[in-house]
């Protein structure tokens, strides 16, 4: 192709995924996808945005909603970020937050202004695809993150210095992650403060599903840890992404990202040369939502997506067969599963296609290194009770058999 | 500070500008501003958006305007470009378009795709600032454009050479350009290219001006005329950017990229991991406004802006002093003056607060070497007549005085 030969060299790491292809083309009836981690459409506050847009849009407002803006963001909704982060224990100022247009765009941004080629970022095995994709146009080296695991702060180091690297940051999204649904314990987080401190890197909290709790008590943010070790925001190493893509809407694409004020600047003129800003009646309706409902709305998805966890979790139960083992997520969307060393699920997901009508992501998409083949994640956001029971059945009749 | 010295080395190239933050801080009374480059938002067409958001939230589409979407975009937006694309000369399939955040996206994803470090981008000595601004994150050299001017390509290459750099692009705006408001002529449209057919380069062709033209007959775009050329547009190597912002609202940050099908797959792929999809609802609410009355507003455009445009003129020709020279756009929003050679414009700009309550924007920031401190740039977007004739009156006053 005649442009092809001009593209830069980070276009090699920007692949199409042939499973998210396929995936994206299943719309076959009497399908019981697991696949997709989106929130359940019949959930959105409609009747409250549907309000919000018509308010954002009458005359005494229309011309700031419809005009350019500032790249900050609109102040309103940054002052009520504010106040949720300080019930988070994130004690902060307006200037300490960014809108982007998802936390997708703030884990770009992040990349953007961390990594130069051959840098190292540190991330689960596995980890979040989109972060991945994110990161890859920076063209990093990455290495396993595994807080509280047996490796030493000089292992990282030395392995990033054989390599010409040097380590830039550490991501995680620390409650339920996306893909396994596990949560990084009170001790997890801290020993992850004192790996980063002694690599003297950053830290990327990705806290996308942060609001999602389906039991057992909240653990405080990272940043909320460090905020407590050393006194200010401005001291901290932890730059934390937060979301309504899972709590209000993720096709308004409103996010936002809290650090302190020198790394907001600087993601400010980035965001100033890449968009201009986020736009303005989004975030003018979301403010508006966000104010007159978002701890009763967030109680109630909370209440349904705790209700499919607890179905997925039983029929697992019910339905696996010997060898295949899955985690127990507190919250979130996703349930991991393992199946023994030797099975493929990219295969298996062909004949759970042909076979049993379901779908489910494999795993592999999820790991920097490749591995993984064994392993897949389902999602239990979408399907009713009886949908998910129906389809777990069907999944554990095709891994019996297979 | 803690997290500056991980930052990557494309940060060194995004740095705020005082002028930008001088003139964001401007809300005097009285104050006549020529700076802004923006709408006149008296002019949205609000009442067509608030019905079409509200029957975007309507109960058939809400789960669809609310949720994750596709990367390329909204589809029936997508149909509506295209057939705007076929009527300037431009036919295309859906799957040569990709919706963006505003052009500014478009812009920062094609230099993300074409540009290493110190590989060479042509642009205008002056040009779009935004365009700069977005490139400058890929860390490229530049080199100065003047399609039909008497360098040769062989001088584009040797002087490429020479620094170790490859011609990627040459990026223009060729109708009623940001700053100078000037038009490249058919023939210069040609001569640009020969020169990038010679260079092996892409053209980006920036069209956010377009629609606004007040005299003259319409020039077909650089890529109409490249598909006249080749037969069809898989054989371009222009990328044609679009832009809501100027016509319908900038605020809901709508754009999109035309180009040969695989540069719109790969783009589709950078802009499913920088911020996966442009918000849902806004690409129904255009579309849906732009099915409307997207003519209509435009020719209600053309005439407000057109008899502004005269104003700005004809008061130019009454107030300016001798040794001040003036451009004379067919479109667009911007007129750009060149003063005599020892005058700078960035302190003739501190009097023209102080003394005469106007504003503009010096000229050198839309040079990519630094030059035009003695140029400036006016905008007749906002104002109405009476108060440009009064704006470029105590202009004049202020410049006779200098």
């Amino acid at each position: 192709m005649l442009l092809k030969q001009l593209f830069a060299t980070r276009t090699h790491r920007m692949e199409a995924s042939e499973i998210r292809e396929l995936l994206k083309l299943l719309n076959r009836p009497g399908l019981l996808s697991f696949a997709g981690g989106i929130p359940d459409p019949d959930l959105f506050p409609a009747a409250a945005f549907s309000a919000a847009f018509q308010a954002a849009l009458e005359p005494e407002y229309q011309a700031q909603a419809l005009q350019y803006s500032v790249s900050e963001g609109y102040l309103p909704l940054r002052q009520w970020i504010q106040r949720e982060m300080a019930r988070m224990g994130v004690p902060c100022d307006t200037d300490n937050i960014l809108i982007t247009s998802g936390s997708q765009q703030a884990l770009d941004y992040l990349g953007k202004l961390f990594l130069s080629p051959n840098d190292t970022a540190l991330v689960g095995w596995p980890t979040y695809l989109g972060a991945l994709a994110a990161f890859n146009a920076y063209e990093p080296r990455y290495d396993q993150l595994n807080p509280g695991g047996n490796r030493s702060p000089a292992s990282y180091r030395d392995a990033a210095a054989e390599a010409n690297s040097r380590v830039k940051f550490a991501y995680l999204s620390p409650d339920f992650a996306n893909p396994t649904g596990e949560t990084l314990s009170l001790s997890g987080r801290k020993a992850l403060l004192d790996l980063t401190e002694e690599l003297g890197c950053a830290v990327i909290e990705d806290g996308a599903y942060h609001a999602l709790r389906y039991e057992g008590e909240t653990i405080p943010p990272v940043l909320a840890l460090e905020i407590a070790q050393k006194g200010s925001l401005e001291q901290c190493r932890t730059v934390y992404c937060g979301s309504f893509s899972k709590t209000l809407s993720p096709g308004l694409r409103l996010g936002w990202v809290v650090a302190s004020k020198p790394v907001i600047a600087q993601l400010v003129l980035m965001k100033q040369a890449a968009d201009l800003h986020s736009p303005t009646l989004n975030q003018m309706a979301v403010h508006q939502v966000a104010e007159a409902c978002f701890d009763a709305h967030v109680a109630g998805l909370r209440q349904a997506y705790g209700a499919r966890r607890d179905a997925m979790l039983s029929a697992l139960q019910t339905y696996m067969p010997e060898g295949v083992t899955w985690t127990r997520p507190k919250g979130g969307m996703f349930v991991w599963l393992t199946l023994p060393q030797h099975v493929d699920t990219a295969e298996v997901l062909v004949r759970a296609l042909d076979q049993e009508n379901i779908a489910f992501v494999p795993g592999q998409a999820f790991f920097a290194d490749g591995a993984g083949c064994n392993t897949l994640r389902l999602s239990f956001s979408v399907l009713d009770e009886a949908e998910i029971r129906t389809g777990i059945e069907r999944l554990g009749r095709l891994l019996s058999g297979a």
